[in-house]
């Protein structure tokens, strides 16, 4: 698969033109040291090759990346009594909005959003004894690398800073819309946002997705298919902050961002892909990782002859939507 | 093609289960007056077959749908300078509010809220003659149907109840968003909501977004592939109101209703489809047409046998998204 | 009362110290070609003697200040039923905000912002041939100045930049909140809003709102005790744009403001003031005007030894509240 | 002074009346249990006679008007600069929202709605090693009672109920308007608002308010004058809650309700009144000790004989606003 290699090298080459701009998250500081500079991406296949070119390899700090394992973990323990508790639509508001959540009675628009997110791990922190525990073995499972652990200056740091988000679970908390303690349940929250993982890690544990719920790192099926078809489409609406329309009419393709730099994306029925840099625009998503999942788009909708033909259906380049 | 026709018969048969619930759009008059138990489906597929089930091939209004083809006008007439006037976000709000429009200072979150319509006609304004009359001629030349027409009592009705469009458009006005006379530009937009189609017509003129931007009934690229691909994102993250997210995580498709009970919506590189049914639900999407596609989502993606072979790829269905 | 007229100066004296900062209002231009550092000011007391200084004689456009005249003559018309159409509470919200009005129904908090006065002025024009007419003259006799005009470029002016106020007017008119034509509706209220008075006309006009709704200069009782009072109570908690609960913490006194630079207050039992200067603060209230009141309060407060005996209760300062 | 023993006792009699509308407030366990048919009136004169009828001497939560009593210490500790933390105008939105204060960057509209009373201990909290402590004292001090006490059962209640509270404090602390840490604030600001206080007890702390502010209990001149207005004005504009425009309207005083049911209000000048009644109308203030308020302001405008001289101004009635 030389050629496929050759297509991510390129994208990462094209996307390097675009280190410089955007600024490093800093609203904790064990993320503000990072190198702006820094770039990975790597491609997971349905056949499980890997392609990838940078630093696709050196862990990052998830982030927001989180929230669609925790979506995933709260999706299969509870099915659809979830969403009783957040809802399924673009919020149109910053991420850590409490206007919103106010005005609809302390449910939460979507899983994506921080409220969202806090809703959907007070679910797991009565589901499980230690929930972040809990969703590392799964990272570790879905990606087959046993090292990924939680970096702890993080999650202190995310502790410590926690003002904002402890204002949103205690409006949920006031709204009668959550369970457990607040501190309890953001304890659990900041946990699974500090993982740490490469892009390696992350497109081989969000593989499952592109492959209608089959986790091939696993060798399980980790969910099934039409809620791997749902979990993208959610992606494709609320996964970007408030600018998934942007990046739905430049990429068109489901993704989930985190403020640590990394983008995850998927092609469904062919591959997913991890893209990082940590520098962000002030939406807080990667400059230079959401410009490489443009370019990769572009590539798969316009030159399909670079992509090998056993990616596509059948020769010919299925429009991705 | 026996096994398709059986196919959009059976969504009909069961999409009528639906009729019964929901309301008839009343905030004009001539809308108020449909059946609300009326249901017609149409497929046209890329290589330009139609199956359809029910009252296809009655004309109803189709409000809303004419935003997308309002759109598709103005982005071949202006390209992306149309997007200094109308965002690409989902709203988070209903279709018709005034409050983000004023916090956002007169910038339409995107093309398919009211005031996003209302701002891509000004546009057009400025660059046809009677942008309406062009509209209807784009309407007839893509469906094939030169019977096609402005239903002058529904314009009439919307122009007398114009109210909160009015009061969007003279918002707009106040932030300099808008180059033509409020009243010209709402005579411009309610003559295309005015427009009048039946299923069949619909799903013949909307194939250009299934196939890549061609328009088979007019045989021509009626726009470029990448637009086509970026048009069904919009639908996709926006297309439904502020269901967007409840529908995308439903169906899974780029999709556009209107209050007149129609839905249009896409299977990019297989077909177009359009479904009706006046009575609508609290969001004003058509319950049976809604429901209809959810059954041809879900068909789609379990049941790949009952589509005939060449509408899937290589026999093997690729996830939709 | 020489001691009185020796205030009064003072005051001018020490306000025209304020001139030089603050802007003309610039969004109608017969309002932007005033000259800023015009000044005047005019008390009238209970007695009906008249006591000025600076530009006091010079008519000005009273723009805002009409409401209380608009109010007034609506209660006296209509009584406590006009208060199903506009509120008494302080909105908290910029004077010509859309967002409070969609979330409320379309009922405007109180009658001075202007969807409340649009919403006082469709009371009138359901009551009189030609409210502004009608305003017009009883704006003439509570003055004693038959030369009161309105001022035809001002107000054509107004209706060429109406689209904001065509934008409430429209939203209150969709619903259901407006009897009459929105053009209607909005001529009149423009006509009241460029009445062009001075310092001493307006001293002289809103005399009865110091004197439990006895007019002196018109010989009759304008209105009851108890509403004249209610109508002081409206102007300190809702007079002054969203600044309203500022001006009450630095002057204390009811007071109403156009942005034609004016600003008409009430000393209860004793007189009423206007003062006058085009330049106003970025809340819409003139600077000097402001600050020539919050000097008179603190007059009133601390050296009461300089108001004539008479114009206090018994000698001895009572608090003005 | 007979004349005014009856006139308080007719005041009960009279707002007796409206017993049995409104609810007791029950966001906390220890405030439901309060029977709602209790009534209480006290008035404090500035020479420092008390009159009282009904339940006056019984103790009752005072809640919010504990927020006239931390503005006053934190005025007298800050000065100004207090003014840097909270606001002085209206917020137009309920006592508790968040919209408003994530919207204005963590500032509160005013010291009267919680967010703003919570910004005011965070101030006394820096000042005062027990800042809860020193405030029971200041109203032992101003009431002359020194049984006076902080209810530990609704301190706890409070505590144990705290979320919504919690999430303004955690929104300012996010936003860096808040020095302390949000538990010890917290604590200190449900310490206050626990106090136990009669309408007695409470006519006379607040009577400084009346009197100019100087304290007779205390025998001290406890603000200055011209404070002592401008808390008048605060109270006039934002003392209760979202009504603060209504009951201006109506009874024209400045005023601070609490949840517990009582309602203190100044006549400047003259006296401070106290009325009780834990029944509550949608807004959160008491229905009776409200329609008391109304017809005491009712009585001072128009029937001032029955009001003792040495009340009024020499004789004669001087319109109270």
């Amino acid at each position: 698969m030389e050629a496929m290699q050759q297509w991510v090298e390129s994208l990462e080459r094209r996307a390097r033109f675009r280190l410089g701009s955007g600024r490093v998250a800093d609203y904790i500081p064990a993320l503000a040291e990072q190198d702006a500079d820094r770039f990975g991406i790597a491609i997971c296949t349905n056949q499980g090759e890997i392609y990838h070119a940078g630093e696709a390899q050196v862990p990052f700090s998830i982030q927001s990346i989180a929230k669609v394992l925790l979506l995933t973990l709260a999706l299969r323990v509870q099915g659809d009594a979830l969403w009783t508790r957040v809802g399924r639509n673009p919020s149109g508001m910053p991420f850590n909005s409490l206007t919103q959540l106010e005005a609809e009675g302390g449910k939460p628009r979507n899983p994506f959003i921080n409220a969202g997110a806090i809703a959907v791990t007070d679910r797991l922190v009565g589901a499980f004894a230690t929930p972040s525990k809990h969703l590392r073995d799964v990272a570790r499972r879905l990606s087959g690398n046993s090292a990924i652990h939680i970096d702890d200056a993080v999650q202190a740091s995310e502790w410590k800073h926690r003002s904002r988000n402890a204002a949103m679970a205690y409006l949920m908390k006031a709204f009668g819309h959550l369970d457990n303690e607040v501190d309890e349940v953001l304890t659990a929250y900041f946990a699974c946002c500090a993982l740490s993982m490469s892009c390696v890690d992350l497109a081989r544990a969000f593989n499952f997705l592109a492959a209608e719920g089959h986790a091939l790192s696993a060798g399980e099926r980790f969910i099934a298919p039409d809620l791997a078809r749902r979990i993208n489409s959610l992606l494709f609406t609320c996964g970007m902050y408030d600018a998934a329309g942007d990046f739905a009419y430049r990429a068109g393709l489901p993704a989930k961002s985190g403020v640590g730099g990394g983008i995850v994306a998927i092609v469904p029925g062919r591959f997913s892909v991890c893209a990082w840099s940590p520098a962000l625009d002030e939406r807080g998503n990667s400059v230079a990782a959401q410009y490489a999942l443009e370019l990769l788009a572009d590539d798969l909708g316009r030159w399909s002859g670079i992509i090998p033909a056993g990616l596509t259906s059948g020769g010919k380049m299925t429009p991705i939507m």
